[in-house]
């Protein structure tokens, strides 16, 4: 088991990394003193996957527990089901001391973060993060958030998790998509801080890919130590620091929100964020040509799409000025200088944008 | 007008406290820089009272605005309100750069800070608090909540607002049981932390009672001092330190809960809770009679209930136990050892509280 710390003075935390650790769930949890009795936010599939063995290792450390199951979905996500959940914490509490579990991927460790962090003003949670997504990313750093009607992750919190616990082997039971949008995060990472690891990406992606345990954490620990960095130098976002994990998010989540969230996946719209982000730093001069290709070579071998298919031009561009990132008329946009290194621009021209964007708009003229 | 500052760090804010000061609210707004749109959250009362004034100042300086208006109930402050506030926010936010204001009393202050707290992950939040509750207790310290039907501030944040802003003006527009509601607070923070408060008290209460804005302002600001000086000590309730504020609840609440939140406010019920709190004091021998008599003389001149009426021992010993503060068969009490020193005990037997109870319930035989 490898482990990882997020430095965060009073806040800090350990992020644990292994191969079928969840057994030791318990063991770990007993150490950090954070209660008696586990609420653990979960779905149905997750649950049925390790519901029991979560169970026994909790059991044998002596903590109560109860599985609170939510759909699926990305609905689930809402301030709706929050405060359902929250209704049934308080009638479930009693007198009984309760941190909180994220079980599953970004949907239940946004939510289960957020209702943790208003309930009686915050009671301790930790994530247990079961996608590669939710492993490289969304599980770390303290962000958590439901959406309203009104748009995504409009209500939220920053409230950082007392442990991360990623059991690669909760891996086994992902969709390939699923895998492949993961790996969009990890490559991000290593675009922006981490050479090495960008080497490595292109040097073992089949391995990866069919999930290997050493190759999988041999580019999860450096991916997770990336955000865990940039997280410690700027942890509510206000130093202008934490924007460098947006890479690739800017015009990638105009294209998620352009598609409806249907056509593509969030990894997979980070992916076309990225070619689009990279061939604006190739436009500006920050770098060559076969760089350029270098990033786009290795997103479309990780499977992820590197051509945006049926989202038009004007749907995207609406789309960008309704980010919550761009308060007033300019932007902010985060672009790289050579891999491992990020250069944030202001004002680019939306000219220049839409040449980017129309290069990459599959068109079959 | 006079200044206090909370020392919280990054956090720190200033307290301005002042007659007829709501004319300058821009231009102290403007130094600090929170943002182009005031949010104001306020009732149609208060706005009825103040809203052109204020209006009037923020727009000299530039600010647009919106008022929202809740009713003017213990009932707005609950999840559903908060819910319906952010979504109106959101339609309302655009491309503006939104901060909110709390104008009004304990309810509009803890549902507005609670709403800035969770609204894209906080945005700033100014307390313009028109209750001497208020502008004494909860509008200082960050505490934000809302209630549930299982609860009240069930749900809620620690953030704190970035000035609060007491204008002691606004104290003519309440009734009198609203004033003498938050003496029982200023009472309080005179007898766990301020002898010399206390002893003014005693002499000067009529004048307080009769609104004198130099006699306000004078123990105003040594009871907004108490609050500012625990918090900065414990801004979490982390510590054990923040507890002595609770000084009166804990007694107070369950009161306020047996009786279902109709016969008492919170003041009168805060009253009732130091009239206890004190006896069992003395029965710990810790303060002799003398002064547990001159604490009831001074809650009994400053026109609160010394005696609880319509409410049995059973229905408050219940609600007692399900106090929030209370997790587990321990219990922690806030008591004193003297006009201006606390002393807290752990696990006061309830044969004891009960003695206490007995003795401050209205029986006609």
């Amino acid at each position: 088991m490898h482990s990882l710390r997020v430095k965060l003075k009073k806040r800090s935390y350990e992020i644990l990394v292994g191969n079928n650790i969840l057994v030791s769930l318990g063991r770990h949890l007993k150490k950090l003193a954070l209660g008696d009795t586990a609420y653990i936010i979960t779905n149905a599939l997750v649950k049925n996957h390790y519901g029991n063995l979560i169970a026994k290792s909790l059991r044998r450390y002596g903590f109560g527990l109860k599985f609170r199951l939510i759909p699926d979905s990305e609905k689930s996500k809402s301030l709706k089901i929050a405060s359902s959940v929250i209704k049934d914490m308080t009638r479930y509490a009693g007198n009984k001391k309760l941190f909180v579990i994220a079980l599953g991927g970004g949907v239940v460790g946004d939510l289960a973060g957020f209702v943790a962090s208003v309930y009686k003003r915050g009671v301790p949670y930790v994530q247990v993060p079961t996608t590669l997504l939710a492993q490289v990313d969304s599980s770390i750093g303290g962000k958590t958030a439901v959406d309203l009607e009104e748009g995504k992750n409009l209500v939220g919190t920053f409230y950082q998790p007392r442990m991360v616990f990623c059991d690669t082997r909760t891996l086994k039971s992902l969709t390939p998509r699923q895998i492949k949008s993961g790996l969009a995060e990890i490559i991000k990472c290593a675009v922006i801080r981490d050479k090495k690891l960008f080497l490595y990406l292109e040097k073992h992606l089949l391995l990866i890919l069919e999930l290997k345990p050493r190759q999988v954490e041999r580019v999860l620990l450096p991916a997770i130590a990336v955000k865990a960095r940039v997280v410690e130098a700027d942890e509510r976002e206000e130093k202008g620091v934490r924007t460098i994990l947006n890479f690739g998010h800017t015009v990638g989540h105009a294209i998620e929100s352009a598609a409806n969230y249907r056509i593509y996946n969030h990894g997979e719209a980070i992916a076309l964020g990225m070619v689009v982000a990279s061939d604006i730093s190739r436009e500006y001069g920050f770098i060559n040509n076969k760089t350029q290709e270098r990033i786009v070579t290795l997103v479309k071998a990780a499977g992820l799409p590197v051509r945006i298919k049926k989202v038009g031009l004007g749907g995207i561009i609406a789309r960008y000025y309704q980010d919550k990132k761009f308060v007033g008329p300019k932007n902010r946009f985060v672009l790289i200088r050579g891999i491992g290194k990020t250069k944030i621009v202001r004002d680019v021209p939306l000219q220049l944008i839409k040449k980017s964007l129309r290069k990459t708009i599959y068109s079959q003229v």
